[in-house]
């Protein structure tokens, strides 16, 4: 058995059985022994930061890891963008990138870089694989390390050679002990803390925002009167009717210090402290006010979800009835189009058990309030902020669970990042719902140009964030990849386009002709009303704070 | 004056003027600051992987320094690939990464990452601005740098805080001084060298590709019998009509082999020893025969061109006249439609002063025969090996030389890696006539699969090569982002949606729907050719090379 066919043994027989592929020469060998390993769906992409992102959705939506194939260095660098993103997301991957012969290294070919150096920037993991024999022990080091908790990246560079020669052993994963609860003193002083004076709050990331971790949450809630966030970017959310309705921390810094002013406790719960996204010149970039204590539940290595189930007993919450969230849903929506209207209508017609993948950036700002009485659903959020996400990720989302539909978010900007994705989508008929937000503009960075205190900028400036000479036809670039599109610019047209979608299998495209705004309110004027708001009364700065914040 | 400010003004001092823009939050400063800069010209692309290579190519063509603005780590990771072709090119680049604000740095933001560690990848110079005061300083370093000889790529990292920060000074760059010439020691022993016995040959590559170069080793030639090869993948070669024809040496080694079979003496003129693209089991990774001696004229760091003059009177070569290339065009051509005759068409129709980018792999196989005698050219190929390149290359040529015609191949799969170009394309109005070969596959994987000597390939591997499901229509993308787009499925069509373009301004893209053949010889075949090559006579050997090799 040479060491492609034993690397495709070892990994189908530890579960992994779905792998992105964008393939070159150096990859020959385990593209070859594909067809002895039936049980391994190899997924062809167009470009590696589809392959990535579509590993960093399967991950969220199926609990482990997928694997990656990629071309050398060049492949892994085309692929970074969205392995920062699973880094942030802290889901596991594991990447197979092909290495020249180990003989050949020292020629420099045209392709040869140094991989390891890339690697590190988003992987826990990383080890060239130094020989066949020790080819398979590599593979399962790299999969329990990934694995986690926490999920990780991991990267096994696999020289040519090592893949093509003969005496590779298959390896089993050796199963993995039980990550350890919270000490028993750190919950007690945790339930000593929910009993203190003052507003406080618990912090839920990660794993913490999935329905039993959120059902205890919010029963500490129901019991102590601690409030309740999510981190901002959210790797899976569990939301809906029927669930724990929990508020994110506002992505403008502006509206998240009122979010938070007042805490004198904040617990996180497999999270981190919130902080600004960027830094902005004479602001903090700490979110959490001062005098407030940060408290944690327990290491990225314990067990998140059994520590939360435990300090919900030693705080004498069990027994507490949790606040759900009831069903409810906007009306249909009519009149003027915009980006609100959008998400009206998806909170008005989201199916059940949907998954909702958001990168619409500021089109999106008003989806989270239109559909949090929407039935139960996922939501996948761009967790690192390296946008090109969306797309790959509604790939892999839809591949882990095909029987549910995926409703996938895009601004006009982030679209054009990884478009491939659709023909991946076209070619697997995954039930992918994408809408595209076209402002023509980067509408977001005509809102930062501001907030960082730049010059209003001239006309040069401005250019930078324009998308409209020439427009983006998106229609056209998603049937020139095979998947059926449809323009919407009204009302009515988007609400028909998004009947037809659900009601038709496979992959659709809609793009949603909106103009440059949010939520109603004219860009130009948020920093005003952002910087406004701090001066308000709470209550009040609270109720404006709902109507923007994600 | 803030540092954005004063970096675009040491930038513009020092004659840079073209910039490749993703910006983000963190780059806010520097786009504002455009408008005060009005000699630089910032062209927005819509991917990372587009600006990177458009500096790659702009620089080919001008002989100076473009720079790129890029958003952190993510966004230099996105042009990772088209910097590693750069880098091999030896072509000068100036990264400008933006980064968080220094104090932001220890908070983890989403967007953190350690972007120096990938810029290592691709650049021989990196540094992260520590102050407002130290940027120009680095700047100017950064521009010394990469400018050379030899080019390369530098990546200066720009915290944001540094950005915005008043208290700047722009920098003068320093004049370089001269590199020096080859030693007189060695031009003599090289001079007697070319007068030794046995088969010689010079490799020039890097900057002794240009006219001037060309026509000192065609008077080499021409003296002393030396043979002229280029190397396989120049970074910017002058060649048809009137300037003297170099053979490239070949991307199958079994071809380059036949080549270079007997050397007695390989001289490199700022190129590399070649070796094989791919290592292949059993295979020699080194090109060059057993028992050739191989010289160097100089190093990178000296004056190539005015070293190979030398050489040209230290071998007393200065009165020979150099073999020029004759004025010859292949016919107008017709019948059955397929890669070849779209090369023939362009051999037919090529326009005086044009810049040729091949990307187009198989289907590019007889381009160069086909080239050989049309009017003098520019040819400029994938220096590295990630493809991705033509597409962008073609931009940045095309803002280098705006009165030049730029002729861009590029293959199917190759085209979808950095697609976005056209859009850049469309909205800078540049003349690029862009062809695609569709094939509806990656054929060249469907050769290397056989040339690493993997398995034939069931179908589940045959699946990972085709690109038919679906089928891409390139005529929807390419209106998709703005450019006017016309599909060739005939021979005559072909012809005629070029001459179209060719006397149309703006860009242009032809898709030209082709068998899965290379130049009449079906893929499958050609492996088992070559190694019969191998055991041919020479005269007859170079023969079958001449027809197929570039």
């Amino acid at each position: 058995m040479n060491g492609a066919q034993a690397l495709l043994k070892s990994l189908v027989d530890a579960g992994i059985d779905t792998c992105f592929t964008n393939p070159g020469t150096s990859e020959m060998h385990f593209v070859a022994a594909l067809d002895r390993a039936p049980q391994m769906r190899a997924v062809l992409t167009l470009f590696e930061g589809v392959a990535t992102g579509a590993a960093d959705g399967y991950a969220r939506m199926a609990d482990k890891p997928a694997a990656t194939l990629l071309h050398l260095g060049c492949g892994l660098g085309n692929g970074l963008a969205n392995l920062h993103n699973a880094r942030k997301a802290r889901v596991p991957l594991l990447n197979i990138v092909g290495d020249h012969a180990r003989s050949h290294v020292q020629h420099d070919a045209p392709l040869q870089s140094d991989i390891e150096t890339v690697a590190r920037n988003a992987s826990a993991w990383v080890r060239t694989s130094a020989s066949t024999q020790a080819l398979c022990h590599d593979a399962t080091e790299a999969l329990a390390a990934c694995i986690g908790p926490p999920g990780a990246v991991a990267t096994l560079i696999l020289p040519a050679d090592v893949s093509w020669s003969e005496g590779a052993q298959p390896q089993a994963l050796a199963p993995a002990a039980a990550p350890p609860l919270a000490s028993t003193a750190s919950l007690e002083r945790l339930a000593r803390v929910l009993q203190a004076p003052g507003r406080k709050a618990l912090l839920l990331g990660g794993r913490a925002l999935r329905q039993p971790a959120l059902l205890a949450a919010a029963r500490l809630a129901a019991h102590t009167g601690v409030e309740l966030f999510a981190e901002t970017f959210p790797t899976r959310l569990q939301r809906g009717a029927g669930l724990p309705a929990i508020e994110r921390i506002a992505y403008l810094a502006e509206l998240a210090s009122v979010q938070l002013r007042g805490l004198a406790h904040l617990i996180l719960i497999d999270a981190k402290e919130p902080v600004s996204f960027f830094a902005y010149p004479g602001q903090a970039s700490r979110l959490v006010p001062d005098g407030c204590t940060v408290h944690t539940l327990c290491s990225a290595e314990q067990d998140v979800a059994a520590s939360l189930e435990q300090l919900v007993h030693t705080a004498g919450a069990a027994q507490a009835t949790p606040a759900l969230q009831p069903a409810q849903r906007p009306a249909r929506p009519s009149g003027k189009f915009n980006a609100d209207k959008v998400c009206k209508a998806l909170g008005h017609l989201l199916p059940e058990r949907a998954i909702v993948v958001d990168e619409a950036q500021t089109s999106g700002l008003l989806l989270p309030l239109y559909t949090a009485g929407a039935p139960a659903h996922d939501l996948l959020t761009l967790t690192g902020g390296a946008i090109g996400q969306g797309l790959p990720c509604a790939v892999g989302a839809a591949l882990a669970c095909p029987d549910r539909p995926v409703m996938a978010l895009h601004g006009d900007g982030s679209a054009m990042y990884t478009l491939q994705a659709l023909w991946t989508m076209a070619r697997e008929q995954l039930h992918v719902i994408n809408i595209v937000f076209n402002n023509r503009s980067y509408a977001i960075l005509n809102m930062e140009l501001q907030r960082v205190g730049a010059e209003a900028g001239g006309s040069v400036a401005q250019q930078q964030f324009d998308l409209s000479q020439p427009a983006l036809d998106f229609v056209a670039l998603g049937q020139g990849m095979g998947v059926p599109s449809r323009r919407a610019s009204s009302t009515e047209d988007f609400l028909a386009a998004l009947e037809h979608a659900l009601a038709t299998p496979g992959p659709h495209l809609i793009e949603a002709v909106v103009p440059r705004s949010v939520s109603g309110l004219k860009l130009r004027l948020l920093p005003y009303l952002l910087r406004s708001l701090r001066h308000l009364p709470r209550p009040l700065a609270l109720g404006v704070k709902r109507a923007v914040a994600p």
